[in-house]
């Protein structure tokens, strides 16, 4: 790091380089200096919203200059505190919001050139005109921008099908920690010519560039899709349901999703207009959609033969399929209001995990185990994206503790459950990364190499730490 | 790089730790020289075999600690000679052939995990075996290996379906070039726990670490195929044909290649036994081969569907499509004969290039006029991944030149096809890599910014250079 800045320097000039409305100073920084849950709160020098790569690379350069750490921030909806600045108020927002032109859609390529501020919604929405599917579906996509959620390699409820994020990238424009621009914006689905720079920068969470524009990959869009609830006896019998499905139909599935009987009850009990959509009480959960890209498919007899067929063996207690649009959104709010409907049951502890997809029964009843054991009474509700072995194997307190005395205890209990979790080969954190949340738990179940690596290229990359310093390594 | 080592001492200990199965010396060594082509051929120290990760690591030590450079070599099946010695004879080559168990292969998981020498061929067997299918197919695959498949990010026909290698890639155990070895050898769908360290090694070609095993992904094998062949009257209707089957039955594609006239002349002029598989004389052809992994499932059906809208609409001049497994043979041999009719033509360069799908019309048109132009005569046989935007653009000495006189002109020739390639915003090298071959056409054709980063992380994780020196980046 260089002296300290004389910040009305800093400012004077990040002045004269954006105008007027490419600054935010004083208090309007405000709402950029807390993460939307409201768990990373920080000071910023100033709110940096540059409309152009030119202008990215203008003030990066300046702040490598002088020394000004570069927070880069897109629709702040993560889960980690890693767009948000530390309390010093030395951290630069660099806000990509103004940066939000789609620069093409092509059906032949199927690809969407987009730059880095351009909300998923948006974005999905101009791939949908032209008869093509951006297929990343998380719940923040009105606000998540595509340079953010390429810099999480942002995950989802698609992801069990198309992949995540990361494998949707096709190119990238980059602002480098010294204010040059790499430009790697290639449409190609081949390109074999040397390291493969755009899967460094995706996932960095800002660490080692800042996204100004992305090449993503368009997928053909399904014209039908059904969509099915069904109840089971065992998560042993929801994995055998996947390999039922992924044996019929793998292409058709869309979305596979599991819930618990815990966090399936708080639903019901606590969102107002979200009923049963099973009458059959169960410990475990399924959401399965399957689609089709002809129209003539009929994803709906699908899911009714293989679960038919999984009701005769055991494997399905019960099973709804929905027969119209009302129907298929009543289904889906039993998934989307779990996070609501968790904040409503008091204080919870997200841990957003994997395991190899086979591990997910022995590692649900093992953590669930550990954690019922370490807090009598606690609530082990968890769900999530079973396709994928990534389960949201969230805790919500006992019904009588105080919310701050279990708030005390989450760093406890969070390793409880990430003991078993690397016990089972898996990752402690599945698709919301690490930010300032887990940089202390990647120090500590990451082996030596493995880190040492990592601040190799983040020092080979970014050597003066201008960068989003402090995310995902703290040093 | 330090001293000049003593080959006496090396060797010696080298032997000491690897035995005598370990290690090839002398003239034994040759057979590892040459790759297939005969187009690179060097000296090396030795031949390095070692069984196990733990003696990759202690080989790569040893060779740190005396400066020996160290050539990994998976079955030398290479297109740009990324795995062949240099004359210099300092060079210890690595092999990493008895590397070869299977370590598992799961179902659920949808996983293999392969040590690096398993040949590609015996890791899709594995993968038959539990009904999955590991999706990579070329033309070497008996005796491609997974380590190297990695390493290159190897394409072929299946990648238009399933992507490259490197999508394939879970996880990867790498030795790195101080000996100590990473172990991300995880079978998980999404890990967001920093930097996607696996990216980097894959494609790398042997230059930051040598791959001893991998985690790779499976997918549901297809229970019935189709395979049509087909004749266009442009390469614009060929676009269209894709575009069209697309929307039909995007995850049905398993193969979308195309052949010129000229690429398919040459294979039913020159190679015995294999016949037109249709009448129509035409400018463009393609086979194309549709999967499905239900049983009940008729790709034929879809294939005559689509064809005959096609020709409807004037898209396809002719079609066949296969009744019988010997008759999909046969379409299948006008296109895996390429290779052979070619050499049989006479003196002739590859070109594997890569343009945005939408642009390969334009890419044949230019580029086929452009060489045209600069050596009449010349025979222009483009074919290749059409659906990735991937053309084998070769060239075939003009019938009354000498096979060396037309060699001569290689480099200009390439560049010719190059210039035209970049103008498009493609690829000079698609699926085959850099290597030795084309360290000069990277630097030339690369901007200063991306290969200042490639050097870069070269520089972090080798300092010395040891591992693969002068491939993908010369110096």
């Amino acid at each position: 790091m260089l002296s300290a800045p004389s910040n009305a320097a800093v400012l004077d000039a990040l002045a004269a380089l954006l105008g007027e409305r490419g600054l935010i100073t004083g208090s309007d920084t405000e709402p950029y200096c807390v993460d939307w849950r409201g768990l990373f709160r920080g000071r910023a020098l100033a709110v940096a919203r540059p409309a152009s790569t030119t202008e990215v690379a203008a003030v990066v350069k300046l702040c490598a200059a002088h020394g000004v750490p570069v927070v880069p921030q897109g629709g702040n909806t993560g889960m980690v505190g890693g767009g948000v600045p530390t309390e010093t108020g030395r951290e630069l927002i660099l806000s990509l919001s103004r940066m939000n032109r789609i620069r093409a859609v092509d059906p032949v390529d199927m690809s969407l050139v987009a730059e880095a501020g351009v909300p998923l919604q948006t974005a999905q929405e101009a791939a949908a005109v032209v008869g093509c599917l951006l297929p990343v579906s998380i719940g923040s996509e009105g606000s998540a921008q595509i340079g953010g959620i390429i810099s999480t390699n942002a995950g989802g409820n698609n992801t069990v099908r198309y992949g995540n994020t990361r494998d949707l990238v096709l190119g990238l424009e980059v602002v480098l920690p010294d204010g040059s621009v790499w430009n790697g914006l290639r449409r190609l689905r081949k390109d074999n010519t040397g390291y493969c720079l755009r899967q460094l920068f995706a996932g960095a969470e800002g660490t080692l560039g800042v996204i100004t524009a992305a090449v993503m990959k368009l997928v053909a869009r399904p014209a039908v899709l059904g969509t099915a609830f069904c109840a089971l006896p065992s998560a042993e019998a929801a994995l055998a349901v996947f390999d039922r499905f992924q044996r019929r139909d793998a292409a058709g599935i869309q979305v596979f999703e599991y819930m618990s009987r815990r966090s399936v009850g708080l639903v019901t009990e606590l969102i107002e207009g979200v009923g049963r959509a099973v009458e059959t009480d169960a410990g475990h959960y399924l959401l399965i959609e399957l689609g089709s890209i002809n129209r003539d498919g009929n994803p709906s007899a699908v899911l009714e033969e293989v679960l038919a067929d999984g009701f005769e063996a055991g494997l399905v207690l019960d099973a709804a399929i929905a027969q119209n649009e009302a129907q298929r959104r009543a289904i889906w709010r039993l998934r989307e209001e779990h996070t609501e409907a968790q904040k409503r049951a008091g204080a919870s502890l997200k841990n957003d995990v994997s395991v190899p997809v086979s591990r997910i029964p022995e590692f649900l009843a093992r953590a669930t185990a550990a954690c019922e054991a370490a807090m009598p009474g606690i609530r082990v509700a968890p769900f999530g994206h079973i396709g994928d072995g990534n389960i949201h194997f969230n805790l919500v307190q006992p019904e009588t503790m105080a919310p701050k005395d279990f708030a005390a205890e989450s760093d406890r209990l969070m390793e409880i459950v990430n003991d078993v979790v690397v016990d089972l080969g898996g990752s402690f954190s599945a698709e919301h990364g690490i930010g300032r949340l887990k940089t202390h738990v990647l120090v500590a179940r990451r082996e030596a190499v493995e880190l040492d690596l990592m601040r190799r290229i983040k020092a080979a990359i970014d050597p003066a730490g201008i960068l989003n310093p402090g995310r995902i390594l703290d040093h």
